[in-house]
């Protein structure tokens, strides 16, 4: 399907850009975020008009140890009030819940006690009959819900629709296309944003994309679903996220053509605030390692254990991908 | 126009990958590469499969000091030789000889004598006939040439086709989109293909992509041209190149499903090379102030300035660009 010229020039109003730089970006640092970090953060997103805001997981204490990550690994309501303060405006607040690391009962509590607007369910495909669960307690205390399904790129597309059937029957509110593994070329993520686009438009569910930068797609594959009409789509500043990070919001905001989004701002944030953590030693984006594990659609964890490690013998890294196949 | 499946799993014969490091890439370094350095360049180039070399430029020793730059920027056909030895198999090779920077009649030797291939003109849209002078003595010469159009993201349609039909008449083999700028998303890229396509069947010419990263959009419009049928795509290890740099080799050769191309040499080549480059303080690639003169369509030169000056205050570059205007 050819993108129409009129669409790139105006702009579709029921897009919303995601800041997951807290989430996603939060796997790079154990989620030690400042809280000065976090507060620019928010008034960033609030003045360059990203509609809604992730902060980082509901991950249960009983399973994580408090003391080993920064405050975005649990998202308590009393530190996101601590940023957020009387919210005046300024984009939705999210925050992510994995299947089966969450006590989705205890810790979600009812939205109008809550300052969080959206609880984004992540799962792997064969967990998704836990997900409708956390999705439906998600819907009755009142949140909007999404349901980012990973690492799809090695999923049977008959599988997916199996998948995007439950999902079609459930309350979600928004489906989501995860590039876990940053596999994807642009050919595939139009292919597939047919196929959620068919189930989705059949039970009336939103769908968005959530982009790695392994093969450096990860805007290319926003913009294109973008393109495909997918309405949530997903960025980190400067791409902060896992390994080869994600979409990057300057990228993003560059392309879009609504005027309520102000680039400028996020130059400023990078200036201000991403820069600093960069000089500490905070590491993310595209390299070798990366590009190995998303050619061959496998989990970053090696990649990324070659990172930590500061090794610099790509070839080798290579070589020892290849041969464990 | 839908992408093929099967195109992109089998593979298309008439592919041609350009390596283009030691020229792009010279523009980071002032063409001060090691012989070592252009010598494992083109052992790797004939491991990996890559089908063209390019060298550096054929710049006028009148117009140029010698003493401030690396071989590259001249290639003097001695200097070729000395990395090359006898050819056997490997990499055809080509050099770029800018319009109006060129001693073309004097420096460039008719191919029985030479160990060059291909003659790759560089102009921008204005200088055409001059373009087209050189190419007619290259072929009178016995030079494959290609015309490499530049900075084409600010010319209109209309003037392109006329100079697309100028060439066409003309001797050139092939024809290059050139997005020097690094200004084109994929869905322009799409219709510049069929524009270029339009034109290049009518005459018989091969069409070739370079492309810039300042939007991170490098290999994804090189692979949107390639998926539109454009068959010389030029690359560059590990995307070094002038400012946010190029389409990276490790990304399409990746991405291209030809069996005679061989991944592995590419990052071994990066390993062993590319990384001591970056180490000794050589920079490229993404960043912001690229990215800024990109969604602004401009030369990236207050760019560079910008990088050279050692300024991390993206914020007020891209207020001082907006203000420019």
């Amino acid at each position: 399907m050819e993108k129409q010229l009129e669409q790139l020039m105006a702009f579709r109003k029921e897009i919303r850009v995601v800041d997951a730089t807290l989430r996603d970006g939060g796997l790079c640092n154990d989620f030690y975020f400042t809280d000065e970090f976090a507060r620019a953060l928010y008034q960033t997103n609030k003045k360059a008009g990203v509609d809604i805001m992730e902060f980082g997981y509901k991950a249960s204490k009983d399973m994580f140890d408090e003391s080993k990550f920064g405050p975005w690994k649990f998202c308590d309501d009393e530190a996101i009030r601590r940023i957020v303060g009387e919210k005046e405006g300024g984009p939705e607040i999210a925050v992510m819940a994995d299947v089966g690391r969450t006590d989705f009962r205890r810790d979600i509590l009812p939205k109008d006690e809550s300052p969080i607007d959206m609880i984004r369910v992540a799962c792997y495909i064969h967990q998704i009959p836990g997900a409708i669960e956390m999705i439906e307690d998600a819907k009755k205390k009142g949140y909007k819900t999404s349901c980012n399904i990973m690492a799809i790129s090695t999923n049977q597309e008959a599988d997916i629709r199996v998948a995007l059937n439950l999902l079609g029957q459930s309350p979600v509110d928004v489906i989501y296309i995860v590039d876990s593994y940053g596999s994807l070329y642009p050919e595939a993520m139009e292919r597939l944003c047919d196929v959620y686009k068919s189930v989705a438009h059949k039970y009336g569910k939103e769908l968005g994309i959530h982009a790695h930068n392994n093969m450096q797609m990860a805007f290319a594959n926003t913009a294109e679903a973008c393109g495909d009409g997918i309405n949530y789509l997903d960025a980190t500043y400067n791409g902060m996220g896992r390994g080869a990070g994600n979409c990057a919001m300057e990228l993003l905001l560059g392309f879009l053509r609504n005027p309520k989004y102000r680039e400028y701002e996020v130059f400023r944030f990078i200036q201000d605030h991403i820069i600093p953590l960069k000089e500490q030693g905070v590491v993310w984006g595209y390299d070798l390692q990366y590009l190995a594990t998303g050619l061959l659609n496998q989990h970053p964890r090696s990649a990324i254990a070659f990172t930590k490690d500061g090794r610099k013998d790509y070839g080798d890294f290579y070589h020892e991908l290849i041969n464990i196949d």
